[in-house]
């Protein structure tokens, strides 16, 4: 094969050679598309209008090692889908086998059902590894929340200081947001990947017509023809069955984009986090450093973020993709000339994409090396100023809340610029006289003190339902919205 | 008011004028931010936190028509948020009412929580009002499908004549598709938008030190007040109980763009078939026209597809505001110092165009005008050609696959530019002679014979269920991905 | 190879087997990134600070079959780019040809500046290919524009027929597009591919101090040196000079996003009225079938404008990677962890789909069918009536403006209720007694002499400049903005 | 007014109260469209094909005090575009003036022409209010440059310390962008903004039937009355003269979407680094705190970077929403039903985000506090590690690339492990004895004598051309791409 045109993945190190990679390329697909061949054969053997040796020959030959795929790429120029030239090739291969069994290839089908079924086995494939990659993830991440639920740090807001939080409380969101991405996918594949099968405009005529002729389908038994077709080629496939055809109905193209934007962005919190961390002058936590990795080719150095960085790559760039499938939706006729086309690579990269930040993921999570004492030492540049809010709480019932945040704003500005302790302005106010008992002050200002509910919310994540759960019951759906 | 920057809607016609955008203005927002101020200090009353008549005195006051939107808006530019001068303004107004009520206003809270809380209200009061009328559209969309079951017209791909559908097979595409964005819509208004209540930086560390202020909670009961506390808001507020304080957690702000994106293009197919069906040459569908409407500046003689026009104008806008929306899952650190920020304009438009092409949605579905004389006249264009699939499947088993394609091929190519019948062509074909029984090509060839399962598919998707049915099941739940 | 993850085109034929596919692959990429190396190994050794017989060496070395592009895509997962690897095979391939040589490879370098000006270079060579056949589209487009220049046929606007335009006016504006996309394209190809050369942190500080090891270039020559060496750099590789390192200022990546969007949905443009004009019922043009081309999997008689479709599937693509890399600007650091590794897939798939684009358009241009029979039959379907317009502006002065909108509405819905003539039904108005001279109301509604300035229009698109012009100077630059 | 449903800016800080933002309301909107009116008839006047009185009597009743934009808006949804109102309410005002001028109203036009002319007066305003601030911006910048020529800090890639650069020069960089940004803007402005002027479907046909109407323009002077007519309304407005009507070639709109997402995509950068810059732990930069900026509802001590926040908000915001304004160049027809509507809403917000961003900028570049000290601090913390390329280079031609590599990587490990100094441990390592002079590595190893060429980058990027220049020279137009 002359490979100058060949994307083996050079220019997309996040999915180059993860699993999802090779359950997306076009011998994955090609393969899928077979299958659908094949499983749409049984299923109209199964209903008596396709001999039983037919559909065995069939499934037999669709092996994808026996077409090019290179081939029916250049095919799929003439007639704008790989389908019609599949189909001939695969037609010849079947006929090598069982010249008779090539009369029942594709019989009544037409491109768009094998493309569209072929990518929902591609995505329930793929779905599987992803999902399988965000569950060690989450895993990971909730023994990090566990094991550092009472690590204080800094929350930072608007990149400064905030107020106290604490690390496990940190990754305690990060794995809920995994938990969110896994059951938008979860979703999906359960329920969202359907067979596509309509025939050449939606109206299963053609599936109809051959039954007819080959089966003797009476007229008024199309309606049950109908259901059991479907229902078999549902069971022969593993896929959902849809209600109607979906050529030009696109949900589960839709559904599937709002599921891998949703991973892929999810994700880039992470990511973004962990780079934060990893800051220089941060340094509260880095990542995992086997041999080799994160070098620089001019910095010895340095050890750079190479995991966080290839996921934040994936989170800049399913949200834009997905987008283009959201806005295949709006396509027109039985079958758009352009929109379904424009699906298909767009597709592909937001599975891999996704699928390869959420393996990189798992490597992040289970080898994140975090650093209690550098978070504590950055809690320390702000001190005390980084519980003024709950001094504020405190003053307030006693001198009132405009006079308590006035104090505090001018000690706060005081203290930064004279470089003396809040502690010792906070006494000296002429205001503040007389009114924090011995001490008090002192328990108040120390950041550790101030976690608020880090802890107990934690719990709460990490221990609602089996399974480490929490996932499948962040919101309370016995409230009404 | 200075208007000069104002956004009354001249250009956006798709909402103007419509409820949704009353209810996603600025004022809107405004008393939805201050509901979520008053329903905080009434869940604060109910934990014995905070004086009962104080909040009564917050609840009495928390009208938006007491503040000016554009002072607040103004005042917005020095804090990055709208809530630091609301909360301001705000307790001015409270304090004029009840001097010690002030002091409770905003007790323990944070900007992040009011606003999102305030948009989570806002999300949920426009959803309502979009679920309303994408019913009143599957409704009227359902109607159509019923009395046009068997109403033949051209099935067509890639803009070509493909083979025979129904007029009631499209309508019932069309309401599955409005069904399945309803379904959206609904999961997020039933379990996807949680009230806001984190404090400073996600512990609610701020709440709780008031909490013990002002009513004495000890420490080792702040993982049930944490709880008692989000449960008494969200009844408050008739939102859901998160369960971690989403600031930087944007699962809620992602699940409403996709459902939006999903809805407003699932309404752009709506809107591209009239479109087709519409112009000049097609005519088989019109749109309603009362007195005014559709007229052009120029041309007195037009009557323009405008309800379709101003659809489509939201289905090419919503998708890529959305991916804006998606992007800000990736939100650095406790609270983003810009993503947040940037969501705000971009949610609100995708809630205000959804919600106007649903509510112009209802006009078109109820008014449509549909030609089934147009659709057989054009039927009649393409004529027997339009079988050609029916007619290969009926050769097939008699003088094998391929010679059945060659000869339906030449025969098509012929009668194009012959200007002959097919039938007639084809029954001169050597390779034909003596394959048809008399009078059987002539019913081969007859479109409206050849409408497949078109009749029994309008059946299932309107049929199943209660209340017109189907949306909710459309993919079999029962079969494993 | 295993070609599981392979993408070689089956997802994508709008580029499959196109040149542009080929110059945008792995194998090309690698090609270019070595290519860099080698011109910046010259480009040292004509400033004296590196052997020449190094140099030549590298060059001779920098043969991109001598590297295998799937093994580095799996080590750049190690370090987030494939450069690292590049460095350390192409190291080993050149101490294989000449020991000494090896130490002067990537001498002073960084990853980014040989992926970034392996990027250009791709990008170069890219855009000449795409440039060249969208001068074939638009001299194509031309030609047809000549032909036609007083075909009439309708002007549609919002899908209806509004008044009387030519199709020498509509392959006008198409060619028009053409030439301001190629116009966008160049000026990039011209002024807006600079090589990267910047060392690890844009400061040039590693290619200074190898050059005072290697060269001794003093201290007060830094300046001299810099401009030496971008200048010998840009010279080797044919880019243009950076005025400042280019490693997080990343125009040049926006502006071939914005120039590669500009051309896929401007073809676009063509594509999307090529699909009204070919519908079964509109039948105005059609495009070029060779044997084969447009075939379906399940309807012999149809011949499908794959062009048109595979044009805008890309159309529909590139407008949404392009907002990604636009994006991309927005990098923080002086090397972004996540944006600069976003932009590879996507600018690789936005030059070939937008080259794909363009590929696919010169053949749908030069074998475009127009049929002006077609056009003329279809102007009969609204005959009169799409001439209102200048009716009402001959009546305006005689009766009013009003008055004049008025009869004619009502007379537009009688002659479309009633089915008769416009021209009988105007004269027998009351309003419009002895208004119009005799004979001068069947002039008037002659469509055919409503063309306006489309005749004159075509001139001016086609007439000014050189070439066939007009691209260029579209816009009158002397007459201030 | 019911005030609702309007946009005064709450939940968009960025530009609230902002030049841009009255630029680009309804009102301002309103009155381009009657300015385009007025110029329009003027025009006619121009040419003698309307009455110089009724020119005069149209435009100075063409003020937006007259008509109401929220009536306009509420109307618009009938006719799909607000110009259909527009002109019936402004006859009326013309006609309560001057009831002969009435007539001559909107004379031979169509919505298009004067909504786009509108939109292009709109657009040219707000630019020169974007340019003029991005000067500032780029004045401010070029301070800070000059002013941090030497400045040492630290070079960040992928967030960790890499080697040296200035302030100076990542100062350089930020005006850089800013200048390459303006140099777009001014491009559009000058060649880019056309005048709409093509009539009901483009062939402007209307205009010329009124000129014979009016003012007896032969038949064979159209292409001439074209000419002037296109002339004199370009002059009366001061837009450009567009080479053909671009109703349906919307390279304006494209070009106007490219670079205002440039604009703010590129102050992002600015925003982005300066976020990193103000983080607690690096607090190498401020932003300006005037009393009240960046105040917290919750925290006293903190000044959050509102005006980083800001423009970030903005960058995230406007490359999807000019997306959607590329994707509108795939429009169907002489005029789209739904593209062209799409536009409107969207380029508005490109507009005053973009601008809004500008004018924030000029804010944060002017009143940027810089602090080395805390630079150079920061710069102590990786220490001689962030120079180890530099010993690298040094060694190399010593004791060989790769072992200089080897001992580099491995005394980096050591010193970080170990806490040691590396010139103590690279001095013990057994391969380099004897290798350095007395004293070398510790010059060596000194940070700030490793800014390479950073000085002379930032004097070239400042001192090129009359004005501080640069920015339209920024890439050699001399070197063949």
């Amino acid at each position: 094969m002359n490979d100058h045109g060949i994307d083996a993945g050079l220019l997309s190190p996040v999915r180059a050679g993860t699993p999802v990679e090779a359950a997306t390329g076009d011998r994955a697909w090609l393969q899928a598309m077979l299958d659908a061949e094949a499983a749409l054969a049984r299923a109209q053997a199964r209903l008596g209008t396709l001999p039983a040796s037919a559909a065995a020959a069939i499934s037999s030959a669709a092996r994808a090692e026996r077409l090019d795929a290179r081939t029916l790429a250049l095919a799929a120029r003439e007639t704008a889908n790989p389908v019609v030239g599949l189909v001939q090739a695969f037609t010849s291969a079947v006929a090598a086998d069982d010249p008779s069994a090539a009369e029942y290839v594709h019989r009544g089908s037409t491109s768009q059902d094998i493309l569209d079924t072929g990518t929902m086995l591609v995505a329930a494939r793929t779905l599987r590894l992803v999902l399988a990659d965000l569950r060690r993830t989450a895993d990971a991440l909730a023994s990090l929340a566990r094991e550092h639920r009472d690590t204080p740090m800094a929350g930072r807001t608007l990149t400064l200081h905030a107020v106290p939080t604490t690390f496990g409380l940190k990754a305690a969101g990060w794995r809920q947001l995994v938990l969110e991405s896994a059951e938008r996918l979860e979703r999906v594949l359960d329920h969202g990947l359907p067979v596509a099968l309509g025939g050449a405009a939606g109206t299963l005529a053609g599936y109809l017509e051959y039954a007819k002729v080959d089966g003797g389908v009476p007229g008024h038994e199309v309606g049950d023809y109908l259901d059991r077709l479907t229902a078999a080629y549902a069971e022969e496939t593993g896929l959902s069955r849809p209600l109607l055809p979906w050529h030009a109905l696109r949900t589960p193209i839709a559904d599937l984009a709002a599921a891998l934007a949703h991973t892929a962005a999810a994700l880039g919190k992470l990511a973004v986090d962990v780079q934060v961390l990893a800051r220089t002058e941060v340094a509260e936590a880095c990542e995992p450093a086997p041999a080799g990795r994160g070098a620089s080719s001019a910095m010895p150095h340095k050890r750079n973020p190479v995991l966080a960085t290839l996921i934040r790559s994936a989170a800049l760039q399913v949200p834009v993709l997905a987008a283009g499938l959201t806005q295949c939706l709006t396509t027109e006729d039985e079958r758009s000339g352009g929109a379904w086309h424009a699906e298909w690579l767009l597709l592909r990269e937001c599975l891999r994409l996704a699928g390869g930040a959420a393996h990189t993921a798992v490597e992040l999570a289970e080898g994140l090396t975090v650093r209690p004492e550098r978070m504590r030492a950055n809690l320390d540049l702000t001190g005390s100023r980084l519980v003024t809010e709950r001094v504020a709480a405190v003053l307030a019932p006693r001198v009132g809340k405009a006079t308590a945040r006035r104090c505090l704003t001018r000690a706060s500005v005081l203290a930064d610029r004279e470089g003396r302790p809040l502690a010792e302005i906070l006494g000296g106010l002429p205001e503040l006289k007389d009114v924090f008992a011995d001490g008090e002050l002192a328990t108040l200002l120390d950041p550790e003190g101030y976690t608020g509910a880090a802890g107990p919310l934690v719990d709460r994540a990490l221990g609602r339902g089996p399974g480490g759960g929490g996932g499948g019951s962040r919101l309370n759906p016995s409230v009404p919205g």
